[in-house]
């Protein structure tokens, strides 16, 4: 979105792809049916990028104004629907690829802040948001605590990428200075974070009532 | 909204009073407050148009607008939590109201999201937005998954209609054949849901956890 | 944000900081991580903000133009996930705070909303959803049903508060006319309800299922 070039475009789609076939699979193991697969793969898979353009005033969000980033989710929402057990089974595999799409949205969300004029702080939150956003929907529309909260390390990555984005871009640097390094930050941390199981720190002591 | 004639207000403000009862009588079942079944009764008939004016930029929505459209829906919400063991005793026909508001409000979201230069496919699916999504804010705010993505054949209708209505006002026809027929399907396809319990597919086989 | 005078900043951001410490201390409650308690801290300390500021279209929501928006309830997170078990032993005061931002948040949220053109019923209801939409976000993004709906008498004295400064700001009185009796009625009733176990009617009679 923050540029045209075709490797974009195709890139940005397959992290919708991905994300969509996380939140079908949850669709799935909530015993919805199609159309709930279908709403939740959307919601997952272009979440992000909603909540990112309706803050920073982008509407109609991209996802409305161009039916590739619609038919992507759908597809993948039909695709879950249909093979869930093969899909839920590789389970580790999209993971990887949920990281990279992860990394993906983050520098894009961030750069696209930018361009609408926000300051550094807010724009790397928000390409924190547009990277962990989908998740947060999906797991509100199912029903369950977003398990970006509590079970996964998978928002601080997400911000790191985001902050590097924002930071070079604030130095001037070639647009693959930018890019590369902040998806690789958070594209490597996360999956460190997954081989490893890695997790955020919890509270310490017993919790008053 | 998309005409000022008083039939179309009348009939929207209809649909806002029997989505509203929808959503009372899910906040009395869970044991609200006063406050509590005016909120939800208020999301429920307004929600889906809130949705859909957000996301293609049609601020302030139309409801905070047009005092007409929270004086429903707070009456609507204060008749359910008088008389709701009346309504919850006749909500067979308080169904059938409501799938006359979805067939009316899919067909006046999808072609809202028109107006406001959205294409035919967004357009469409914000239509169906329009329709269910009053129901899905007010399962959300009540704690549970929302009964459209697993229990009852409802979106499907809605995106029918929504269609219908798209596919016409761009083949020029005129606003009778545009709208009438839209909510025709809606409505009848739902109502025949409703009558036969249809349900729409899940997925089949044991989900891998 | 309706005034740059040095004194509503630090009240604002004083009231940012008691939300945030609410949400912080659910956040613990529920045994989420650092990254999760800071994220509950922040929705429940601009959640409200948030809400108006797309409703009435003020994008980016002031929080995201100004970084002291987004550090004070990242500071209150930060302080929640470490001082816990006092703070948590200091709700009774915590919730006095509370009531004190919610008197503030309900006038302002208002204003705002008539800055932008709203008529009174809507603005007065924009104040309400600004000083109460925090906690609704707090509760939605843990879990539970908004506790604003069931549990305490919270959303009336907010509603209260933002129509006495609708009201009086239509009848052009000075600026001390129009917020401090709004602020206080809030404050006051909030108190009382607090100190006196006040809560809203429910339904009366079982709900029929």
């Amino acid at each position: 979105m923050v540029d045209d070039s075709p490797l974009l475009l195709v890139l940005e789609l397959s992290g919708i792809f991905v994300f969509a076939i996380s939140g079908g699979l949850v669709g799935v193991r909530k015993k919805l049916d199609i159309f709930g697969v279908l709403v939740l793969a959307g919601s997952t898979g272009l979440g992000g990028g909603f909540l990112r353009d309706v803050l920073i005033d982008a509407t109609p969000p991209a996802a409305l104004a161009d039916w590739r980033y619609l038919l992507v989710p759908v597809a993948a929402g039909a695709i879950t629907f249909v093979f869930h057990p093969a899909l839920g089974r590789m389970e580790r595999l999209v993971n990887i690829f949920d990281a990279a799409g992860l990394g993906l949205f983050c520098v894009t969300g961030a750069l696209k802040a930018v361009e609408y004029g926000l300051g550094p702080v807010p724009a790397a939150l928000l390409g924190m948001v547009t990277g962990i956003g989908g998740g947060m929907v999906r797991d509100l529309l199912a029903g369950r605590v977003p398990v970006v909260f509590s079970s996964e390390l998978y928002a601080t990555p997400a911000l790191a990428g985001a902050a590097w984005a924002v930071f070079a871009h604030h130095q001037d640097w070639s647009q693959a200075w930018v890019a590369l390094p902040g998806v690789a930050i958070c594209f490597g941390w996360r999956v460190l974070a997954i081989l490893r199981n890695w997790r955020a720190p919890v509270p310490s002591g017993p919790a008053s009532v």
